[in-house]
């Protein structure tokens, strides 16, 4: 038996403990034209407003989550999301004033389709009007109003949270100073939509819906919700995840009470996974809130998509999970594509995981998502001021000290390319690793600057930095970069280890007004006799200190090589530096004999 | 109103109107215990019995196929497969003898649970006993047994018919000559199974499902079974796919009659079919069949799979399509290690492909798996004989004659390592290109070899001429030979461009018990030269004769550092050949100098 339980006395009052209750005043109009008379918004708050009333963090939950985001004290129930919010967490209740709200249309005390419908006296039902993930937003902020309350420090949500947490950053550009939306999208992929509508079919066709006024009935929907929550459930993991918990027992059902098929191991947990579902959500809201996620659509191609982020004003945190099939690594992409496309500050890191689209309530990749979203929270706390030589506090484990790495910290390089660089030059740089070249170029004054890295460590330190950074393979996602976007493209000792040198040097020069590359040269004299009296492959104390058979180094050519390629491509050197790094002295004479590294200033002709 | 039809009748008879039907004596005894006393079979035949009666290809449909796999005339409704089968197709009907049977335990024309249970006089319904893909197996042949053959030239099938086909090569390996095995898997994946089982609760909770007693009720289990099929649906295509047909016009529905939800263009799409399945299949046959699929399970392990298919004596192609999640690729490489484990001859290719789990049934990749079994049954029928030079009929579109290129004609090194290697070794050619040195070597009688290749184009060069030839990338996928399977284990103008040289070398002498590399001569007195006193990267007209920036080869090393790895690595050195490619002739004295290209043979000390 389904009871209908009013959004004002708050659904599974024992669970929601904490929860607070605003009535808000006047009359929500709706994006698809109803409006809502009487809205309650159940809400928890964790941490203190401070004084300057600029430390608050809203939190957006998912699908079927609530305002129970963390728990409160050593004897409450844990929350959806105590892995990262709590004292001393990524989000920091120590220092930040949490807000979380359960979402409007859901049935976890936030008025829903199982409240009251003041026109009719019974629950609304499929009466309950349709509503977006714009009419949801604007719940809380007017909550936020009511709260008094008019400036965030962050908004922060995944899945359908992250929907609500980019439409905040899209159309209340002035309210946050940061916005984190993760595993999400745009709008969602036709597969995601597929498995919703199949969900919604399966409660719409199930004879007990009794056309959404089931509440005074026997039984609700139970089976259709039931099955929708299964098809939920199976897209929530990868296929590695399933594969992991159900492989080895697949043909010994665990022991569940269920009505569902029990064969296998995975069907006993769907059936138990079905049932709990069906005792704490509410059917009806499982509709309006799918429909909700499904209507989202902040666009589709690249210049709609560009056009509405091009509105924010705030820092943006992006994160995707590789095995996410859900909402895919590529629609995180694209916005962040859009985000540069308007030179908005933007990071983004797709967290390699096995964990599918759950990973983000999941520990098992914490270490890196957490540690993400933990720096990129601190620099809105306190921007970071490091001193040279401090960066990187997160060390690279691939890349322990005194390692040969083209990571090294001893980067001569580094001093010339800052030099050669404007102070209020806009730069871009490609392999930035850990930050450092980045790190003083801010130092410096440089405002405007963004590094693209592929390693996942060295971002997280780029991150804790407070730089923006781009994790992308150079070789491969360089488009998302707008022609002339930056004034400096920088490839500091990394375009040897591109595998298409064409399509980068290219790519560097279609992005930059200039580029600046530095690179080893082959044809240093010590290189040269070891090849030519020794017959051995070239190999130095230097930077071409690898030997033949595991240096990252792809591509091997001269200064003299390289001139040759930008004369072919009609690219323009403008200056050169050469330098003999054993000895670390700059080298003016016969560069090509002389010098293991240049440094070279180009641009198109 | 669902009728009930008996299997002697014939569902949708103007369907299948070319539908033969045979009652089985004896009564079939069911792997799970049952027995079956009255058995009929629904097949349809293409083609000529030839007198040898050896030219018969059975061909098994896929969990919603039936008989008519291909249309019988110009008049003729098309078949499932009108791709694959017919005259001139990839399975000639001109050629050979095609036999479609429909499935035991399917509606359309064998008997299934829609059929009379003689017992009762009633149709079966959920009496039907539980079938396994082993006695769908067994029907057919059984059904073979009845026409008088008792050998095939080939076993065919996709997906749960793959699963038919594999369980004839492991089961009756002396029946079939060659096994097509496409899309499939030894076992299902835990996600596949996940939405096996949502699928068949949607039908059990159906409440007309009368507990699968409702042919003689108003209705069926229709809502049921169409959410079945919905999210059937979504999981044969891939995610691509469905952004391409549905993305545009998301919000626009089709224009289709039905009772689901329309909101968004897939919606319409998904409730069309979902009503079309209805009209055409039973939902007993659906549970049944699904549950068989489900409990088909060849072994989860290396090792038990490699016993399973050790029993196998015929040739087999595997493939699987690169977007395929249903049944991913990375079970047909699990089959074909354990077929490599037994020294089974195997062919297997990752047809690249967008189409996901149907790219079988679609043009779109037709032009690869079409040929690639076009290829594979020439062989069966008649096998390669191919002149000195002539091999590589289908030309890889990539590799255009006269373009500098790794895999050029001009192969001086292949008379060398043929030379090296015994009549009667067995011989892996890693990095095979289109099999011109398998081909040279079958030609001088050696019999166990294979091949492995990552170009689609070149591997379907490798089929065409009969060769056994594995698609994978040596950097990673070398594991699923064993130690010690080969002779000889073949190198040739590879290692250079191969990233991790100490993996590949040391994969290749653990599977080789010898292994002939050959590579270019980095420190040949040219190169030497060009680097020392003209100051440039070193590019020859022979082996070394591309561009620094453009080259294939991603190693530079000359035959002292070859000879100095081997010590370090313990590798012995057992043999050297050394030439000059320009003057094509082979140099005894200083070859790290005077040499352009090395042969070498090595073994572990």
């Amino acid at each position: 038996m389904t009871t209908l339980e009013s959004s004002d006395s708050g659904r599974s009052a024992a669970k929601l403990k904490h929860a607070e209750y605003a009535r808000l005043e006047a009359p929500l109009a709706l994006e698809h034209g109803d409006e809502l008379t009487d809205l309650v918004v159940c809400y928890e708050t964790y941490g203190t407003l401070n004084e300057k009333r600029d430390n608050t963090v809203l939190i957006c939950h998912a699908l079927s989550g609530d305002s129970h985001v963390a728990r409160h004290d050593e004897a409450d129930d844990p929350g959806w999301w105590d892995l990262v919010v709590g004292p001393g967490k990524p989000i920091d209740t120590d220092a930040c004033f949490v807000i979380c709200p359960n979402s409007l249309g859901s049935c976890r005390g936030t008025t829903g389709p199982n409240a009251l419908n003041p026109s009719t006296g019974h629950a609304y039902g499929q009466d309950f009007p349709t509503i977006t993930v714009g009419d949801i937003v604007e719940t809380q902020r007017r909550l936020l109003e009511h709260l008094g309350i008019d400036k965030l420090l962050a908004v922060v949500g995944a899945s359908m949270g992250g929907q609500q947490a980019l439409q905040w950053g899209v159309k209340h550009p002035d309210m946050a100073m940061g916005t984190i939306a993760i595993a999400t999208a745009p709008r969602i992929t036709s597969q995601a939509l597929a498995f919703d509508v199949v969900g919604r079919n399966a409660i719409l066709h199930d004879p007990n819906f009794h056309d959404g006024q089931y509440y005074d009935q026997e039984t609700g929907p139970k089976a259709g919700l039931a099955i929708a929550r299964m098809i939920g459930h199976v897209t929530y993991l990868s296929g590695e995840a399933m594969q992991e918990k159900f492989e080895a027992d697949r043909f010994q059902p665990r022991e569940v009470a269920t009505t569902f098929e029990k064969t296998f191991s995975v069907g006993s947990y769907l059936g138990h996974q079905g049932d709990k579902f069906v005792e704490r959500f509410d059917a009806n809201s499982y509709l309006c809130l799918t429909k909700a996620m499904d209507l989202f659509d902040l666009g589709h191609s690249p210049d709609a998509l560009a056009q509405v982020f091009s509105a924010s004003t705030c820092r943006w945190l992006l994160l995707s999970f590789s095995s996410d099939w859900l909402f895919p690594p590529a629609q995180s992409q694209d916005m962040t594509r859009a985000l540069i496309a308007g030179n908005r500050p933007v990071t983004y890191c797709n967290v390699s995981s096995n964990c599918g689209h759950d990973a983000f309530l999941l520990p098992e990749d914490f270490a890196v998502y957490g540690e993400l979203i933990r720096g990129f929270m601190r620099n809105l706390i306190e921007p970071c001021v490091c001193a040279p030589g401090s960066c990187g506090r997160l060390r690279d484990p691939d890349d322990p000290p005194g390692e040969a790495s083209i990571f090294s910290p001893d980067r001569l390089d580094y001093e010339h390319i800052v030099r050669l660089i404007p102070k209020d030059a806009s730069v871009l740089d490609l392999g930035c690793g850990k930050g450092e070249l980045l790190c003083r170029l801010r130092q410096r004054g440089n405002r405007d600057i963004m590094g693209v890295e592929r390693n996942e460590n060295a971002l997280l330190s780029c991150v804790w930095d407070g730089q923006n950074v781009i994790h992308a393979d150079l070789n491969e996602q360089l488009s998302q970069f707008a022609d002339g976007q930056f004034d400096y493209v920088v490839l500091s000792r990394t375009l040897q280890a591109v595998k298409d040198i064409d399509t980068v040097l290219s790519e560097m020069l279609r992005i930059g007004r200039k580029g600046i590359v530095s690179f080893p040269n082959f044809a240093y004299y010590k290189l040269r006799d070891m090849l030519a009296k020794e017959g051995r492959a070239p190999e130095s104390t230097g930077v071409l200190r690898h030997k033949w058979y595991n240096t990252p180094n792809l591509r091997f050519f001269s200064i003299a090589d390289f001139a040759e390629l930008c004369q072919e491509r009609g690219i323009v050197i403008h200056e050169m530096l050469a330098m003999e790094t054993e000895t670390r002295r700059d080298v003016v004479e016969d560069p090509n004999l002389n010098a293991d590294l240049a440094i070279l200033v180009l641009s198109r002709q």
